[in-house]
Formats: structure tokens, C-alpha cells, sequence
């Protein structure tokens, strides 16, 4: 099937020149041409099938690029990528080399700031807009964030700064009810409640902080929506438009089952509907044996507590949330509050396991640091797709945790090699420890089959010996372990391998134990080459005098783009064939 | 002058004892009491004197330490200590092994959480709520916080979670209209607009949110507090007190000159005046060399901007935000929101300064990675009290930064040895760079008279030599460079130094230089040992196969408390004692 409108368009220009009649055949013609993609190609479908009534408006009442749009978190931002010159490159979308499942400022002039994490929006079009007043110029600011990203506290300070500014500045607020997973919190309650006309007459809760608000209005209107924002367009000052739209708009499924449809993954492109799941039987994933293990634990221990800002589905925290749902926590997009909150909860004796994505754990580092480990609160952190993640790309590897972790002191930092280390951590955690601990496992499925063994308590900071050899002893931490031992068995590899499984407290006798009898080591971690478990092993071989050579292997000193997991493990040089090649080099 | 009243309460349960008639002479004697001490010794003056009526009606009405309080920051919790067994440890208060300036949990059993950094009290205080709800036991939890917390995002996140919670929570909104400096931004422009009684029918602000509201009220009319108090004690969920208090209530020069009786350092405890100022010329702060400069670079530069995060006092920005108030901003204590705004600025060609204090940066860590050097946005970071800062202890030192920045890529670091250096590196920023840049400096005054020298531009990741020996080499970066320059002047130690400078890019080829040419290569810093320069070295003395010693010498990994700065560098070992017996050793 062809897309007769959507191939005349090349940029928003081409949009522009459109019949405002002419539009209503687009927005079906646009979405069935990201379902045509993305049944395919995989990526995230809901969010951007919601908003294509409000991209189609925006590009064709702003003069895009020069207004300046931004987008929040950018999982919805596909259609504006279509009707912004990457129609012809989109089923490259998420593909290494390909383009960017996120906005991205060198991809194109319209992506005028990069996205991924939540919440960004109002602060970068806020800064745009004064920027524009200081050149007194006359450019238009736009941001359109969803109900989920703007409960979260940076969006609240950006409002608040944009209220006692005359920034021309236009929120959109696209209300969807739900970000990943249904959304929470009192604010989404307040706007649930709104009916549009304010025919209450009370202040809403956006003028309370000097916004001009209207809404809410139907976000899949397109004639009300091009009504509204000409009139927008007019006006001056931080002004907010309430918009309400569905996700998954258009395809019945995607509607429906809104969380399963974020990123469905494969889909029948007529039908919407999955293929069916392969019988093999597959060893679990990571975020199941983590869900799994801490229901498990909770149900023989009434102080766990489970804590998870917004990802109840992706860590898999919704297990526990639907067996107990009294004892297992979604708060929001609100890593900053869902760290404090636990070290609230250990001040009165609960044993709070707090389940974020490593990428998201940035945002909660001043509380990682200030209200957790000075005062020695054993939260327990399972930092969610550590590592390389792939296709989500820069905004989301999780490839810093390790070292920003490492320089914190009374933090306990740990990576299992596998589900069976998982669940072992969670258990001897889920003990009682004196001060926090952080473990991180990644994005996907582990390799045993049979995990669920009996619970076995792990020395704190005690590593582990996987093969023994000598001249050549490699270290590596975490899940790449597996591929590291597999190397070596495969290779029949005479080679000492060492899990040291805490990065802190380092196992230094064991470590001194590999000095003395090994001329080289090889560290090896899907982590930043900078300051996690090779910088450790150098520091403790400088203060043990250790005169052999040490070899590290990492991510290298910069940012890695989208691409499967086997090509970045590869481009950063931490897979199987590199270290094969260094470990040759020095037996 | 005796205390007749304070000398009969050593806990709250003494004050409990009192007729609800003789408070009303505590309150004056318990604000004496806090003059009497702070005069002489410094401290935190004026939130305390604010909160006297509040901190007495809290106690008395609520049964400390089984109800749950929570002082938010910390600078308004002197009465609270003295009404918690610390009255005769309170002249202690911030020396070396005296009690803490901020509430802290190791401390005193009625120090419920520690704290220091804003905005975490309803957090923490719902976390304790869920607890207590969980184990059905029957606690009350009060969080008294700031109207210039409040405003942060962490503390909106902890509201937005608590309105769908049925913790039994009460906010104490302390509204004085100042934090450190006046507050601003649009919540408080609607907390000036509220008034008591609701008569205007309209949905509040924080009942949108779902909390029960009342107020505001009288914070200084102890009747009035302890009435209201003793309703809301029995009420259930969350809940919002609106106080309105005066800061430095009771010392006519505090109420009048709210910042500077923030903190006033010596004064007279009769007339509240401040000694006069020392004749002698001294040289300045580096705060005002920040501030000073970049005035002078906007002067010329009309796309420099500054960005202040609720510190326009203790940043010295205010030299420019008096001077071109359109040009440089406060905009609250809202760190993520500065460092995002900043970005977004840069898209469209500003020149951003956005000064920071280093322990602060923390709360915007994931913007500095995702939205700034993610992007290579050339923001400028300017990080104020890096280092140890002395008597504001564990929670404010400004030690980690150096370590958390290595370790994203994309990002300059530098750090000047004096106030020259800062200014040619606030002038070479200036000058366009095509990456960000952080520089850190500490609190306090710089050693310079003459700082104002012309600028010049100094070449990013270039270092220099300040004296050159052989066999040992020491590398300094930052401020501390001074005291190891001025070591080995006063002994004649015939030694290399190497001013680093910048961390990141590192000097690679002059540190070659060093590695060819010397035995024993000595690094320090005041920063942690894991991480930061010691570590960085340490990395490229692998990759070069440098066969001599290398110590590192930095912050130890712990926490280090408060006392003053002499004392606790010589502490951490990086003072000028422990660096000569390091280099005796070595030579």
C-alpha cells in the first residue's frame, strides 16, 4: 500500500502547504506507516501512534525548525521524524548506523534537543526561549511532555522557574494516563479530575503557578487541536495546553494492552496482534529472576519492601506489586524521592529493595550519596539494565554505574554473574547488612535454565575463583564473566579466571594471592574504563607494588551509540574475540 | 544570664511538663539562649530564631522521640538540638568532635534523619509513615520544611506520592519567603498570595495534591501553633500546615538584613551588630573573583549568561545579577532544572556560566551526563566549594567531584591553583569551547592581592611546571598546588611540580616527560583517592609501562566530619605535614 500524502512530504515545509482538509487523510495514512515499520523493525509503537493528530498540528501551525519544538523523553517522537525528512531512513530506526529511536540533535536540525530520560523538556525549551529574548528574537517555544514525565520534580522546577518568567513559552501537555506503566501520583488524580471550560471556577493547579492553562482538549481533534494552537501562537508568556489522547491510537490492540504495546516487539501489522511465544523453554530473564527472588524473599521476611519509580513492568517489580501490593511501591517518575523514601523505610526497620535502571539512578545520585550511605542505611539497590543495552542507545546504557558507585564510601557495590549470583546476592542482602548495597545485572535473559536453586548466603566483598592457571589471570565482574569463562573453556585456556563479584569491598587477599603468582592480568567489565574495577586493580597494584602488567578492558572514554548488544560489545572492543586476542598477546 | 526555664528541660519530656502558660517565656529564653552561643561561636543563625515557636510547640504537642519529626536542610534545628539534650554540647556546635551543625542521626535519637541537602524531609517522613503503617504501629510523622525547599523537585515528587498514600503524614510548611537568599519562582509568588481561612473557595494548590491544608498561620503565636497542632495530631493522611514565620525573628538587625544574619559569623549578642571589618586589605574570595570576572567577561560578551541555583549570595553571581539583571538568574534551589536550562540556552548560542557548589552538582548529575555532554553542549560549569568546607561537614564537602566527572566523556575538568588561574579560566571558556567544562574552586579566600591581571587564554589540557627536580615529581591540581609550591619553596626541596590543571584531557605528553625523567611520581588532591588524579595517573602509568613508585595522595574513602578546614585536611593526610614526611621518604 502506498502513502500518496505522506510522499509529498519531505520536510513540515512540504506540510505546511497541505489544505487544512487534507490532513485528516494523513494522520491514518502517517500511522499506518509507523505500524507498517515498526511491526517489523520493532521499536517503541504506543506513544507515537498517540500523538499523531498532535504532530501533524504542531509542524503545520509552527514554522518548524525555526519555532523550536522539543519533545520529552522522545518514545513518541517518531511521527515528527517521518514529517522531518527521515521517512526514507526510518526503517533504520534503533539499527547501529541507523537513526535514533530518540530526538537527537545531529541527526536533524527539527530534533532541537536530545532526549531519552524524562522530564528535560521544559527546562531545554525554557532555555531556548530566553535565549530568544535576550536576541529579541521572535522564534516560538514549544515543549510536549506526557502526564507521566511532568510529575516528575525537574519538570516541577521548570515550571516553577517558567511561571515568573514572560518566556514564550507553550507546554503541551499530552495526557495519556500512562507512561510505560499506568501513571501514579496525586497529580495524575488532579488531572483526571479537570473537566475542560473551568466551569468550576477555581484556580487550576498550572495558573496557581502564573501558567496561562487551557484544556483539556480531545488530542486526536485535529481541526480543534490547529484551532487551538493558531490561537496558541498568538499568545505570550508560559502559557499550558492540557491535551488528552489514547496510546496506541488506531490500532485496537496497542489501545487495549497500552503497556504491553509501548514496545511490542514484533506484531501482525493488520491484526496487531504478537506472534505466538516460542515453546522452547528459555532461561528467564534477568528482571523475572529479580522479580521472582524478591517475592520469594518477601514472603518468609514481612520488612521487605519493594520500591520502583515507574517501571513496575520493565524491572519486573509488578510480581511482587500484584502478590502484596501493600508492601511493593510504583512512585513515579521520582528516582530522587524513591531512594529517599527508602532510607526513610530503613530508619524504621523495613528492608527496602529499590529497583532502578541503572541510567535512572543518575538522577539520584546526590541521594545515593547524602541520605543513603553517609548514614549507612542498608537500602539495597538492584540497578536494572547495567551495561550496554542496545538499541536504546547513549541516553540509556548503563555503563557509568559502576564508577560513579565506586567513589562513594559505606556503599557495597556488587555484580553477579549469573540468575543463581542474583538471587544468592538478594538473599544474603535481604539478611541484613550494615550498610547499603548496590547490585547491578543487565537488560535481558540470563544463560541457566534451572535458577531457582536453593538460597546461599555470599560472603560480603569475597570473590570467586572460576579457573585456575597461571602467567595470565583475567578479573572480570558481572555477567560478562559468563562469556569470560566460556572463552576460556571453549579455548581450553590455561588461564586463571577470577569473578570478583564486588567491586567494593574489593577481595584484596585474593587479589594479593593473583599478584604473587600471575606476570600479567587482564580486567575486563561492561562498565567505563575510567574508575570502576580495572581502576581498582591498578590502585590496589600500586599500593602492593605489583610488578607484573595490567591490561584493562571497558567502554572506552566515550559515549556509545544504538545498536544490538553483540555490535556495541564489539565496536567497544569489551566481546569475546578482543579479549581472545589480548589474552594471546600475553600467553 | 541564667536560662530559669531551658535548666529544667533536658529531653521533651521536661517540656512536656511545662503549663502550656510558661512557654511563652521559653520561647524568649530559648531564643537568648541561641544568641547568646552563636555570637560568640558562628553558626546558622537566622532559621533557627524563626522556628523557636514552632520548635517548642512541636515538641510539646507531639511525643518526640516516638513521633517521627524531620527537620528539612537542618539550619533551622539549633532549638531542636537544645531541646534535646544537647544544650550543654551546644557550644560545640560544628568544631572538630563537637556536635553536628545540621541533624544527624548518629548524634541523638530525636535526630530522626540526617540531613543537609534540601528537600529530602517529606520524603524521608513518608518513608517513615509506610513503616509505621506496615507494622500497625501508631507514630506520627512530621516533616517541617522550607517554602525555598519545597520548591525543589525532589520534594514535589514526595508530594505527588504522598497525596495518593494514606501515610499519616504532616507537612510543615515553614514559609518565611527566604532561603539562603530571598526565595523565588512561582510557588512562592502563590504561597505570598494565599491567605487563611480559604474564604475564597478555592481548590489550594497543595488540596490538588490531595493533602488536607490549613493554614497560614501565625508561626510565631505559640497559642495559636499548639492549638493547631494538637487538631492535627489527630487527623490522618497527608496533610499540609501553611506557618508563616519571620527569619531571625527576635534580633532586629536578622529580621532586617535576612541573608546576611543567615549565617553572620561573630556578632554582638546585645545589639545583634557586626564587628567592624578588618582594615587590612586581604585578598579576596574566590567567590568574588568568580563573581567579579564575570561581570567583566559579560561586558564584552554580550551571549554570557550566569545561572545561579538559590546561591546568588554565596555564588557571588549577585555581582552580576545587580549589574545586568536580565543577564544573570536565580532560579531556586532547582539544580537539574539549572544545568538543563543551561544546555537548552547553549542550543541557541548563549554562553552559559552556571555556578554550582561542587556537593550540590550531585542533584543534577544525570543532566550533566544526559543533557550536557551527551550533546557536547559547551556549558560552563563553575563548581564553588569544592573540597573540604570545613564546619558545614560530612554532608557539604565538596569532594567527590573531581572522581564522578572523570568518568563522563566529553567533559573538560579543570581546576585552578589561585585566583589568576580561575580567571583565565573562566576567560578561555569564554572564549567558545566545543565541549563543557567544569572548574572547581574552593571556599574562602584566594592568596593573591593582585588577582586582576590581564587575561589569558590557557590551552584546554595544558599543565605547567612550577618547579622542576629530579628522581621525585609531584602533581598537584587545584588549589592545594598552592600549599605544595610553597612547601617546597620554604624547604628548598629540589623536586618537580606539575600544576595538572586539568584532569580531563589529561597532559599526557608532559606527564611522559615526568615518567622518563623521575623514580617516584607523587599525586595529590583534595578530592577522593578513588577516581579522581591519583587514579588518572595511575591508568596512563600502566598504558606507559612506567616502572617507578606512584602515591597517591587524596581524601581517604570515608566520610570525613566537620571541623575546621586545617584541621580536617590534616585528617584526610593531605596536609602540608604528612605531604613533606610523604616526600622525605621518598627522596
Amino acid at each position: 500500500m502506498a502513502y500518496p500524502l505522506l510522499d509529498r512530504i519531505d520536510t513540515p515545509e512540504d506540510l505546511r502547504r497541505f489544505r487544512e482538509s487534507e490532513l485528516k487523510d494523513l494522520a491514518p495514512e502517517l500511522r499506518r506507516f509507523i505500524i507498517d515499520i515498526i511491526s517489523e523493525k520493532e521499536g517503541h509503537l504506543g506513544a507515537s501512534l498517540g500523538v499523531v493528530e498532535l504532530t501533524i498540528a504542531l509542524h503545520y501551525v509552527f514554522q518548524t525548525p525555526r519555532d523550536l519544538l522539543v519533545w520529552d523523553v522522545g518514545h513518541q517522537a517518531y511521527g515528527h521524524k517521518i514529517l522531518t525528512g527521515r521517512k526514507n531512513v526510518f526503517h533504520t530506526n534503533r539499527d547501529l548506523g541507523g537513526i535514533s529511536g530518540f530526538p537527537k540533535r545531529r541527526e536533524s536540525v527539527y530534533d532541537t534537543f536530545g532526549v531519552g530520560h524524562s522530564s528535560t523538556s521544559i527546562s531545554a525549551a525554557l532555555g531556548m526561549a530566553m535565549a530568544t529574548a535576550l536576541k529579541n528574537d521572535s522564534r516560538k517555544h514549544i515543549a510536549v511532555i506526557g502526564d507521566a514525565s511532568i510529575a516528575s520534580g525537574m519538570a516541577f522546577e521548570a515550571l516553577n522557574h517558567a511561571g515568573v518568567s514572560n518566556a514564550d513559552l507553550l507546554v503541551v501537555l499530552n495526557d495519556n494516563a500512562i507512561g510505560i506503566d499506568p501513571s501514579v501520583g496525586a497529580l495524575k488524580q488532579y488531572l483526571t479530575r479537570t473537566k475542560s471550560g473551568n466551569e468550576t471556577g477555581q484556580e487550576n493547579l498550572f495558573e496557581a503557578l502564573n501558567f496561562d492553562y487551557y484544556g483539556p482538549i480531545d488530542g486526536h481533534d485535529l481541526d480543534k487541536l490547529i484551532h487551538e494552537l493558531e490561537r496558541q501562537k498568538n499568545l505570550k508568556g508560559p502559557r499550558l495546553l492540557h491535551v488528552r489522547t489514547t496510546k496506541g491510537k488506531g490500532l485496537q490492540q496497542a489501545e487495549q494492552d497500552q503497556v504491553k504495546y509501548h514496545a511490542p516487539g514484533r506484531f501482525d501489522k493488520i491484526t496487531g496482534e504478537l506472534p505466538p511465544k516460542n515453546g522452547d523453554k528459555l532461561p528467564p530473564k534477568y528482571q523475572e529472576v529479580f522479580g521472582e527472588t524478591i517475592l520469594e524473599l518477601a514472603k518468609v521476611n514481612e520488612k521487605i519492601v519493594g520500591i520502583t519509580p515507574a517501571m513496575p513492568t520493565g524491572s519486573s517489580l509488578k510480581i511482587m506489586m500484584e502478590a502484596m501490593p501493600d508492601r511493593a511501591f510504583d512512585v513515579g517518575i521520582a528516582e530522587q524521592h524513591a531512594v529517599t523514601l527508602a532510607a526513610g523505610m530503613v530508619t524504621q526497620g523495613l528492608v527496602p529493595f529499590c529497583t532502578i535502571y541503572s541510567t535512572f539512578l543518575q538522577r539520584a545520585y546526590d541521594q545515593v550519596i547524602h541520605d543513603v550511605a553517609l548514614q549507612k542505611l542498608p537500602v539495597i539497590f538492584c540497578l536494572d539494565r547495567a551495561g550496554l543495552v542496545g538499541k536504546d542507545g547513549a541516553t540509556h546504557h548503563g555503563v557509568f554505574d559502576l564508577a560513579y558507585l565506586n567513589l562513594i564510601p559505606d556503599l557495597i557495590i556488587a555484580a553477579p554473574m549469573d540468575a543463581v549470583e542474583l538471587r544468592n546476592l538478594m538473599f544474603t542482602a535481604s539478611q541484613g547488612l550494615d550498610l547499603p548495597i548496590a547490585m547491578r545485572y543487565p537488560r535481558g535473559r540470563c544463560n541457566i535454565l534451572d535458577w531457582k536453586m536453593p538460597f546461599q548466603q555470599i560472603p560480603i566483598g569475597e570473590s570467586r575463583f572460576l579457573s585456575k592457571g597461571s602467567k595470565v589471570a583475567l578479573i572480570s565482574i558481572g555477567t560478562i564473566g559468563s562469556m569470560v569463562q566460556d572463552l576460556i573453556e571453549s579455548e581450553k585456556l590455561s588461564i586463571t579466571h577470577l569473578d570478583a563479584r564486588f567491586l567494593k569491598p574489593f577481595d584484596v587477599k585474593v587479589l594479593k594471592q593473583i599478584f604473587s603468582s600471575h606476570d600479567h592480568i587482564v580486567t575486563i567489565e561492561d562498565g567505563t574504563e575510567i574508575g570502576g574495577l580495572g581502576d581498582t586493580v591498578l590502585g590496589l597494584a600500586s599500593q602492593l607494588s605489583y610488578q607484573g602488567s595490567i591490561h584493562k578492558i571497558g567502554i572506552p572514554d566515550q559515549f556509545i551509540e544504538h545498536g544490538s548488544t553483540a555490535d556495541l560489545h564489539k565496536m567497544a572492543g569489551i566481546d569475546r574475540e578482543s579479549l581472545l586476542i589480548k589474552i594471546k598477546s600475553l600467553i
